[in-house]
């Protein structure tokens, strides 16, 4: 399982060093995963209506080389192995063929009240 | 009634203009609100929970001046007049003695569906 | 001159009243103008190297009916008058057949030293 | 070395779930670091301007508890170790006396072309 998703940086990911914040790279894999679980069949906001949540537990970030504006990123994710209440992924940005962003991403399923529960099958399999 | 919220100007705030980015001179005014209502009492999160929600409606709001990292910015949040439905706060954004964002909000309050209803007393009086 | 713009609404957009915040409908609108400035032919970042920024000057916002986690919106740009020193646009943000945003955007053209100066031809005629 | 950071959160940090989107707590452990370099008397704009520039270059962050609407947090930032190109920082958020993030921030430095440079003195030490 590798999945593609293309963002494109616009001011409002920049900062005043002029480049992408931080933070914002956080937003790009979020999207990338987001993607990922829409294309899989059943859009995330119906998997939140059902009860099931996908929340990063823990994430171990690399910055290699800044984004810029107007620059078109790739955001992959790569499933990397999971447990029925653990999964973890592997996701990467990349622009004009580098890794600039590497990440380890671990993941649960949250029910309605935030509660830890299994994951459904179906998801991020 | 005037109130005073400070905010100071952090990285993830700017853009790659090295000043701050104008969508980002909402969230400012938002603050400036949400001080104003917990400063009559009750917290916003507490109105939510009662199912009263505050809703922008429609803003008017001129970039004078760019405000940039390290700044600390006063909002300033006056009360214009209201009906059982509608307030209108006129809103600015201060920096050194100059006014350097001004803003006429139009503020709704919604129920728990996000339904059009009256005012409650007590809040932006 | 009618500019169209997609955009999808993620967990980023949101927030904790499970609708987009209502800056962040600035960030849709401005990712707008840069893709209708990118399609002329010269991206915005190329016209910042050499010296021209586009800067919102003054932005009317009315905010009609809110979008959620997963919608897809429709940005639409309309040129509606222009002088050498100010541009207004009408943009709409269209969301199923039905406007939920509308807002006018009066536009200045600044140098690099964030002074104002004549837009240059080619740049949102 | 402990340095404290006080922030509260406001609607545009929540997300749809009703808690901090995970990509906000990195905000505010920018903020933490901002305030600390600050606090050592020089303000971050100003090392910029004389071209040093912090960048985080990895951080491994858990996400243990979500801070909702209206909470008041601290963020709290504590020196580990440094070499002349590399600073680790621990910081955590803590909301109501309990950790709720917990991360190990990498840091370099970088000049005004955003190249590696050694760490000034007086800067995080």
């Amino acid at each position: 399982m590798e999945h593609h998703t293309r963002i494109k940086v616009y001011y409002e990911d920049t900062d005043s060093l002029g480049v992408v914040y931080y933070a914002n790279y956080l937003k790009y894999l979020e999207r990338g995963r987001t993607e990922l679980v829409d294309a899989q069949g059943k859009p995330i906001q119906q998997w939140n209506r059902e009860g099931f949540i996908l929340a990063v537990y823990k994430i171990d970030i690399t910055f290699l080389k800044p984004a810029r504006l107007g620059d078109v990123c790739d955001v992959v994710t790569r499933f990397v192995s999971g447990s029925d209440y653990r999964k973890r992924l592997k996701q990467t940005i990349e622009l004009g063929g580098e890794t600039i962003t590497e990440a380890t991403v671990d993941l649960v399923c949250l029910d309605a009240q935030l509660q830890l529960r299994e994951f459904p099958p179906g998801i991020l399999e």
